[in-house]
């Protein structure tokens, strides 16, 4: 393997090239006419242009994309995150121009990108489930078979869906008719497929996962959880590994079952079982995602393994060069995911130029981002500009290592998730460990943020001197004009 | 513990006050009038001006900074490394305000600041020391005893020395005499002391020191030890831990000995204590840094400790929280300082303004620096701009994650040692981890760096382009003043 052609953009981009070089590997960036001035752009030793802004005519493009790789003679593939990389034909089109595809086989994709499927596989390993359907569902009569076992509160879920859409809790039998039919309506006009299943709906609980890696002669290893449970419709917010409730047995156990996963769809590469956890510490499969995670630094980090090497060592054919017995939890990390989106307005999207833009360093510190201070965020794309990630001996010393870089991360011009995750690893929940995924609604309103924000006060009182030193100085031969004053100096209040 | 005052400057005041904030303690920033404008000033929570530039009349100004303590109440003083950190007449003046020192007892300073009574101190635990004299020579007849001891080559070295001053190799018993009498007057002038000593001549040696730490209730620990023999006229260019040399056997009776020089002095908090090791392995005593040295962040990244932390929960009279059981090397790590340095023009001192400085990021890279882009470089003060730190699963990833790292970092307007390391680190030598302190001398001439400043090939190309393009465009109707286009294009050039 001798150049990589990135199939994606902005930090994931930037973090794959890094690996790469180190490696010894070239590198090759496919961009968006948007994405023209982007860092990993600059990265690449070669770049070519893809097409417009929406991905629909760029990243999502398989002829683009094959088209860049003949032109660059790239000889593999990584796809990273979204975008095309849980997409089962393109890895097959990859494959057969001859390519490497740096993820795991068509075939795997496949079978977990149907969540019955999935489920159908790990079923046979005796994987646990929350209790429901194993097959879509046939009519309103099997639907109440089912909950006659499972008990209400139920969840309907589409087969084929994802980000939350065609799911509907239902919570007496009398909505379940009415709930069924609207689920599969939904569940065919997103994804043009109105199979849905049933399940179990377990309340208040944790989302943890498990990082597996598995090479292409049957060797597999997990590489302990991800505490993900901090989300927002969905979205994951803060990551951190290991997580804060599991014990040494359940982790083992969870471990192992995310392994019979692996098996199941004979997976290789790196990959992620995600689980639902309960109050009592039962885990239920969930589905598994076929490629690199946001959340993967955590999990780095506390191994030392560089993941991205490892998916590139198991697309040459290589062996892992380590067992299960090797591997150890060193100390514990924390991930902020640094969003363009205002948590004071319903975290709604926010655009703009990155007028000041300087990172926190130090010990224990990684940012993956993909912008530099001037440029512009542009609205086609996914919010998150960077992830922030602190490691710590212990939990509370990331915890406290990541709050301190948070007081050194200097984003204006836009507003970010930033307030959002000082407020959050400061609350006693996040501290204590003792959350599920209802944390934000239990305990987050805009009011929660600290709304003095020290350099507008800097500037705010800059401003008063400089208005009070104006009028001595005139000594009332001219008086100030404080709107003017106030209007010259908007940019320091901003 | 409540206020750190730091009574530094640059990235090691930054560096401290980093973990300060991490544990809840406010910091008070010193600052001569030069460095008015340094990130370490605007990162304390107070800060007071003790000064001009010239350090002998604000950073060596043990008035001025106990006066700045006063002001802003603080509690406790860390010194850093350099200006008044081994100064025990510093420390005592803490002690005696009340205020609470952020290193050694006053006496373990001084018994290590004097390099003879700090070897008499060694002796009496039987640490190995290179052969000679144990207390100032005498006489010329006493200094042709000793030579029949130990043979020549010798090294005669003065006992308050540092920074190879008053230090002389002698090879011949006729050159004895002169030699000594060269020395002894070389030492009265730099350091007001004529006592010398003498010492076999140890050659091909490696630099290796042995980070150590000890609380004020007698326990001790060793945290490994760092390779240093990558040195220039005594300056330390490239660090890493572990060392590629040692045996587990030995780093054991390495560390032992370390704590026995750490106990025949009392000491608590961080220390390092240097070894010579000669091409068998063999180790002699050198000296003890009673101080945070430069290069601890290797050692943090392969331990997993921040030292800094470290030192303040033993001044705070804290126990250690760990014994030596507990600590294992994971990974290893490795340091490039950044000078503003020429090393294409024997490393001579340059400074300038930073036009452009953009550091490396992504996982397993940390840097610690004091500037920012922008910022002009002091002639007043040590050349270091930054330090560059690598970590990896083993030396071969740290090696090509410094690489990297190095092809990312963008300095302009000063010159500076980053040519050099990437240099280095492609070296057999390096590589094979098979050098000695003559590594420089042996491998290194200017013409070893790579010229070809791909950034200035790119502006060419550019330029070259341009050119073109006008040249077809005005179709010969007016041609192109090829030195006038590049006088305008002389900051691509630069």
């Amino acid at each position: 393997m001798k150049k990589i052609l990135v199939a994606n953009r902005g930090e994931i981009a930037l973090r794959i090239m890094r690996s790469a070089r180190e490696m010894g590997i070239a590198t090759v960036a496919v961009y968006s006419e948007a994405d023209r001035a982007m860092p990993f752009v600059q990265y690449a030793d070669e770049a070519v242009c893809i097409g417009p802004a929406p991905s629909n005519q760029s990243y999502l493009l398989t002829d683009k994309i094959m088209g860049a790789a003949r032109q660059t003679g790239a000889d593999a593939i990584h796809p990273g995150y979204g975008f095309l990389s849980e997409n089962a034909r393109f890895a097959q089109a990859v494959k057969d121009a001859g390519l490497t595809f740096i993820g795991p086989s068509p075939s795997s994709i496949e079978v977990m990108g149907s969540k019955l499927a999935a489920k159908q596989a790990a079923q046979r390993f005796g994987v646990p489930m929350v209790p429901g359907t194993e097959t879509p569902l046939r009519s309103i009569d099997e639907a109440r078979e089912v909950v006659k076992k499972t008990g209400f509160p139920i969840l309907i879920k589409a087969s084929a869906g994802g980000g939350g859409k065609g799911m509907r809790v239902v919570n007496h039998a009398d909505e379940l008719e009415e709930q069924v039919r609207l689920a599969k309506s939904e569940a065919m006009s997103a994804f043009g497929d109105d199979a849905v299943f049933i399940e179990k709906y377990v309340g208040a609980p944790r989302h943890i996962e498990i990082q597996v890696l598995g090479d292409q002669h049957g060797n597999y290893v997990y590489l302990f959880e991800r505490e993900c449970s901090i989300q927002r419709r969905h979205q994951k917010l803060i990551e951190e590994a290991p997580s804060s409730c599991l014990t040494p047995d359940i982790r083992e156990a969870m471990g192992k079952c995310a392994l019979d996963v692996a098996r199941a769809c004979q997976y290789y590469g790196a990959g992620t079982v995600e689980f639902l956890v309960d109050e009592n510490l039962q885990f239920y499969f969930l589905e598994m995602n076929t490629r690199l995670q946001v959340e993967h630094p955590v999990t780095e980090m506390i191994t030392g393994l560089d993941l991205v090497k490892e998916q590139i060592r198991v697309a040459r054919g290589e062996k892992l060069a380590f067992s299960q017995a090797d591997l150890k939890i060193n100390g514990h990390a924390i991930e902020l995911r640094i969003c363009a989106e205002d948590p004071a307005n319903n975290f709604l999207p926010d655009t703009g130029t990155l007028t000041t833009y300087v990172r926190p360093q130090g010990y224990g510190i990684r940012v993956d981002d993909g912008y530099e201070q001037g440029m512009d965020i542009p609205i086609y794309y996914d919010p998150m500009i960077s992830k922030l990630i602190a490691w710590g001996v212990d939990r509370e010393e990331a915890r406290e290592r990541l709050l301190r870089a948070i007081s050194e991360y200097h984003v204006k011009g836009i507003r970010t998730t930033l307030p959002f995750g000082s407020w959050a690893l400061q609350q006693p929940a996040f501290i204590n460990g003792a959350f599920d995924t209802n944390f934000i609604g239990k305990y987050f309103t805009p009011q929660s943020l600290d709304h003095s924000d020290p350099e507008a006060a800097k500037a705010a009182a800059i401003l008063a001197v400089q208005v009070w030193q104006d009028q001595q100085r005139r000594d009332k031969q001219q008086p100030v004009n404080l709107q003017q004053k106030l209007w010259k100096n908007r940019k320091l209040l901003r």
